[in-house]
């Protein structure tokens, strides 16, 4: 609500995720009855004209050009970090140090040991009541909110299977640009941390548990790519997919695939789980439904298409009424609601930077059994 | 874009269309590049608090709790009515005289004869360079858009069916209180004019074609309902569901049906054309797809589920990468993109208020023709 | 089963509906205990070759070129009637008075006359424990005769919506030759008694409700059609599409539409009910599933895809273990099962010749009500 | 049809594949221009009464209680092995060695061993025209038979993606009974043979690649269960599920899942296939549909719904018309047509005995993979 005490923020990065958190941080008290109204302060970003033509069209006061400077501002108290992965580390360490809450995206660092750093960067600065939380979105859509829910409630009983994909295609075409996603410097992976930790993080948040040890496989399909703007052609240096196979702490076994060579699938990060009283499917290019079958329901049993739209569902007694759609974008805005309504009231947010390091974890596991062909990879070993 | 002029907004009304448009207001330059940068100048409403606490909500710079101060207002360029239709003729025909652009929710009005008075003020005013449209914001679904540049691009031929449903469900239950809504002297109608000019608009605009002729069937199921915070009861004197079978000027058949007792249907807006080389089929429930069968596929023929959501369909080139959905908010983003490019373009805005008309003459037809039990009923007749 | 008593068939027509009654006749009791076990005794048609080539590769023992002489035959004790609507009449009642059970295909005849003299016929007939029964063979889905328990228990409550559709896309080309089934002197109308006597029989059975009145509209949309084998073409004189509204018996109302001229859509026989617990949802398209919505689910509630091949639902106990799937010939097969049940037991077999004509009023309203304008008519003037 | 010669089938095993086989033996020349029309001769199972009873009413001539007399019986050309995978060696190569045509149920044996004298059998029938096939009826379905052919039409350019799972639901519950299935020296494996069989050679038969090597992971969720009609329990020898990763041939990459405890799947054999022109997906709960992605639909592309009920769609020209549905039991009645018509043409019938050989050196090197703990295992290593 405007009536709330303010806070700015300064954002660092002004692609695509930092145009989706700016609507988010731009509406968030608009719909949620926040402790804290977000003021969009600065903007942060390499080249100054582009930045400044960003800011100009996001909505944001003032920007920077060095990120230090940005963390260090006195009218910043809480940085979003929406850079590629080999910076999350750099930027949130400091932020915090700089007693910033912070909100980095995903996956939280390209390796285990950057992503164990921010754990204790995060750990010492929560002593000074600084907040640190990763941006797993998808924790947000409110029909996988609702999933959690019937797990926590015991609908589902034991859980036995897990299915998780996410499938996207564009780098389907050979043609398609060269991009720093495709390199492993800039990415730390391909589909593996942008798409896996998505489904990774969603596995284990949808049924409480944890991924103990994996066998994966990845390939590159494509391993030279056209230059823009260029006619000469770079290597890829990432997966194109990664295919898992996991066991999970509570007894659930589990496969998981993360690609971009899924020629029709858009943005199907589809998740199943079965347990012994109830089971669950969703697909995200349908997000505001949840498939939900209850073994009580006896003969007449069938997978319910929920639409998640009903004022009691997660999230949705601040929007419309029922039927009528959220987007892709609500997931964002109901993370910054609950960052801060972490910070206003002093509580830990989820997922803290621990649960990123947990996922990181995995994709290293992953990546590990990948490199050997194939071979069981505890996660512990991470 | 930040970078255009600007033009103040005065809204009149902050109920759940209230709060929609606010949000569209609030961010339409934020992703397209409109000529006008809209101000949320003033907010009205009669109770002076809760207006008030509305425009803290939702943005407002100031109120007024009389509706004609605020149309006079030098600070208001547009004026944006989102009250029951009782109120609209008056509205808005005030506003385009004091030569202030009208967006005005619908349906146009609650009777043919108030319709058409705002036509002709609206045809007025238009001489002067003042717009006026009328807020079907179905139109701006994406899908519905690309619907009807498939019609437009022939790839449909012939049409001979439509087949449009708007099924609700808020009033299958009996205890489901009184509402303004419920009432013939603030509605106008029940979910015909709620619902039925939806679908009579849409079908209209996708196939081009306009309902010539009406036979029509209308029920109230529950005929007493509670007073919400009172022991009585309150007469309902709208329909609970119309239906009608509909002949187009193009040579289609179609039937209509729009209803609030559709246990299970939250916001089943649903449209299905068929032509002699294609067909179409949506359903508000899943937004951001359009089923469309081509002929000319032949023994692989099959409705495809088109996910609109490429940046090469209508809108979408302003939002996310593909497969990320947009929700019920974004139509009225795209409404007020398009509005203000009329606007700032000095072009005439779709639909307009003779459009507006054109369903307002059928659903006149509708209530005549089931009046008199079921007899056909021209809409020129209106 | 092999033990029961046999009883000698007799069919007239060897067409579609030949082929697939052959199909029920030949395995229904290897599946069902019926009392009575079938033998293929007797095929009768007009031309001697293609009838003799027919009961070859359909299994019958013996043909028949004139249906007077089949019905009077002492090793036929069944006479099922397969032709079009135009010779229904006479064979049946030739039929029943030489005292042969009948199975007459729908609709039950061409006229409400012949229909009344066909009851009459039956009702003479069950006094001497002969059984008639007419084919509408979509009461034998499993999963509409789930549907119809599931309104029989309440689980629906009031019923206040029907929603029935008939597509099917087969004369959406001009091209299409012309056939009997486009003449109205052997096919007494088009779409309508082809399509809309099965969605009219089915709405009626599920709701357990009959049709009081109708406002109709027909259309053809082709005049003129090629004659096979001929440069010449001939006159269309049924309607190539049938809509109508319609009120129940208990209060609901519904909408109906039959048509050849959907695109895309090969068979679709949908139903939709919605009550004041509960809603339901069928596509013959997709046969093997019933969609249901109980209220009772809360917000947990969503329509249920219920795959109707457990065990414990109708007809099912007699095939394969869940989901694998049953066709459409299958539901001849229930039909004949239960036929030969009712015979075998003494009992009347639904649905009889009276709600045959039941179906065949309603007919008789639409087109009346079609031809007057659209005119409100009542069933009961048949 | 009727007209041809005959042959005399002996079926071993009548319990739910001797079922379904009896019916394809009993009506495939109804459907299907043969040129053998099958005679049911003799039924072949260990208790004499239950034999009688079941060839009774499933119309077998005759019975036999020791399967070594029925294959040598004059009157039997084929020999059908309907029981479980512990017994098809034996049965098959003596069958084969008395000169009679073999259709073997899959998996085709238990050990890869047994698998490979029954080729070297098969290799020595077929100097003399004897021939032998393997059941996997899934090939059948015509759905998955449109999916081959759109493949090799290259209507999916080169394959880079197959996502397998095969999903039942009947073991869910811990305190269904023990069986045959439940036991490694009847049944071989669990899912894995039963249903993950069936998957291996669809993705090989879709593809037409093979499977190279695995990586596998198989679980026993409830390792004791009640003996029917005892108050004792008894140890589950075999998998209840097994999920394996695969390389394939031709460089695409693919996943696999059979399991019996997917709570509210009942028969979901599902098969995903991305190539870089096109995609297809396809799900046996919905058997008559094909979803095919063509990239070359630009910016209407959608995954098609194909209905795969066209007379030009495969096997569909033998029943009815367009959107009448097929069933199970229909993919038995194409499978016997083609092996009745490569014994009458004198040509090899697919799969032939070294096609299930593949599959079973991909199951086994699923075993031995999940047995080491998941380590890489090639499927030459059989």
């Amino acid at each position: 609500m405007a009536g709330g005490d303010g806070i700015g923020v300064g954002m660092v990065g002004h692609a695509f995720m930092g145009a989706v958190h700016s609507q988010a941080w731009r509406n968030v008290h608009r719909f949620f009855d926040v402790p804290l109204v977000p003021r969009l302060a600065v903007l942060g970003g390499r080249d100054p004209d582009r930045t400044k033509a960003a800011a100009d069209r996001l909505g944001w006061a003032a920007t920077e050009t060095d990120w230090r400077r940005l963390v260090e501002r006195d009218d910043v108290g809480l940085v979003d970090v929406c850079t590629p992965g080999d910076s999350h580390a750099e930027i949130a360490i400091a932020a915090l140090a700089a007693g910033k809450h912070v909100l980095c995206e995903k996956p939280l660092a390209n390796t285990v040991a950057e992503a164990e750093a921010m754990v204790e960067a995060a750990q010492r600065a929560a002593r000074h009541g600084v907040r640190a939380m990763v941006a797993f979105n998808y924790r947000r859509v409110p029909a996988l909110a609702l999933a959690r829910q019937l797990v926590e409630q015991g609908r589902l009983g034991d859980i036995r299977h897990v299915r998780a994909v996410y499938l996207q295609d564009w780098l389907s075409d050979p043609a398609a640009p060269m991009t720093w996603r495709l390199r492993r410097e800039s990415a730390g992976s391909g589909a593996l941390g942008d798409l896996g930790a998505h489904i990774v993080d969603a596995a284990q948040f949808v049924t409480g548990q944890t991924v103990t040890g994996v066998s994966a496989l990845t390939e590159t399909f494509v391993r030279q790519r056209p230059l823009a703007g260029s006619d000469q052609t770079d290597e890829v240096t990432v997966d194109d997919c990664a295919l898992f196979l996991a066991r999970f702490s509570g007894g659930a076994v589990g496969s998981f695939e993360a690609t971009r060579y899924a020629l029709g699938r858009k943005n199907a990060m589809r998740l199943e789980v079965n347990g012994s009283a109830g089971s669950l499917a969703f697909d995200f290019e349908s997000m505001n439904e949840l498939s939900f079958y209850d073994h009580a329901d006896g003969a007449d049993a069938g997978f319910r298409r929920i639409l998640v739209t009903e004022p009691q569902h997660p999230y949705l007694g601040a929007w419309w009424p029922p039927g009528h759609l959220l987007g892709y974008e609500h997931t964002f805005t109901h993370e910054a609601a609950d960052f801060l309504t972490a910070i206003g009231t002093g509580t830990d947010p989820h997922p803290g930077f621990a649960e990123g390091l947990r996922v990181q974890r995995v994709l290293h596991a992953v990546q590990t059994s990948a490199e050997s062909g194939g071979n069981w990879q505890s996660t512990d070993a991470g």
